[in-house]
């Protein structure tokens, strides 16, 4: 299936599970293929819970990851697109690692796509992308506001990379990585067919 | 802490992993204490997974819960929620284990909240729940329209019974059970403080 869309969503210790599980879901039910990889917290006493299997994540909810995210294995071809999830704490490990950093810049270079959303918003800013339109969570607004165009839209586009605020936010941040991922007419139409079954209430927003 | 309220969200495989993950972290946020119990499908192969440690929910999400649900031990006294989220095959499991049509029994007898959303609403038929206004996902209607006074309303509250419909209104289902768990003013207030940094776009309907 040369047409089938992948994507890597990052997951780690404190990640925000409602923003890494809408986004995963959504995608899955766009036919996209996902993949999450845990990034280890250097700073962690047992190195970052690699051993149990799963993150540990904002709320307590425990998610079973689907690889641990080595750079040295980790082959970025097999991707149509990245994912990185808020939640302070997880964020903060994703931010921080020189390795993750590296992966934005080579995925959007090769012109893929990237996500993110909430704090994970950080990781544009650490990742030192030029300066352009970009949204967050409300907390790390002042630490984001003086390095790119932020806006306070629920989802901004620029580009190949794609910015969102919070669990609020995050059905119209996965429907948007839905349509960007497929491209025009087929796009719109994913969006649309993917949205149906997940019974909005009625004149919700996107 | 005496006003503490705390919930038992069940969840077995075929769970819809965002209506668990909004409801459970919704409610964690709103200072519910959450327990997930795992549900064995009696009919799976190897007993339902229950040596792994989590449930494979229906989008390949795995989460860890945090016991397995056993009738025999069960305390409902430990809780004042009883939450049943939807996923065809989950909710297929749950509505057809005779335990926790007994639950379900047993916590509105005691005068105790049960929240079902999607799918989950077949529960509230095979535990031969009286007619009052229900929803559900709008593929599961034709089961119980003619058993309940079936609404299209994203949250329908009855009594102690609060449904829902699908991922799209989870989380107006986990605002409203925060509501009706703390009661009055308080809850209304608790609803606002949760709903305020999850950042919602503006104008929607909840």
């Amino acid at each position: 299936m040369a047409s089938e869309k992948s994507a890597v969503i990052l997951i780690a210790d404190g990640t925000e599970e409602m923003e890494f599980t809408i986004t995963y879901d959504t995608l899955v039910r766009a036919g996209v293929s996902c993949r999450s990889a845990y990034v280890r917290d250097p700073d962690a006493a047992d190195g970052g819970h690699g051993a149990a299997g799963y993150a540990t994540c904002s709320r307590g909810i425990r998610i079973v990851y689907d690889a641990v995210f080595d750079a040295s294995e980790f082959q970025p071809s097999a991707y149509d697109a990245l994912i990185i999830p808020g939640g302070a704490k997880g964020a903060a490990t994703m931010a921080g690692s020189t390795a993750v950093q590296k992966l934005v810049c080579d995925f959007l270079k090769q012109g893929k796509v990237v996500g993110m959303i909430c704090a994970g918003s950080l990781t544009a800013l650490s990742s030192k992308l030029a300066r352009q339109p970009l949204t967050s969570h409300p907390s790390v607004k002042a630490q984001l506001e003086n390095h790119f165009e932020y806006s306070e839209d629920s989802v901004v586009v620029s580009g190949n990379l794609i910015t969102s605020r919070g669990p609020g936010t995050t059905f119209p941040f996965a429907l948007t990585l839905v349509e960007h991922l497929y491209g025009d007419k087929v796009g719109a139409d994913k969006r649309r067919d993917v949205r149906g079954p997940m019974v909005f209430p009625p004149s919700t927003p996107f």
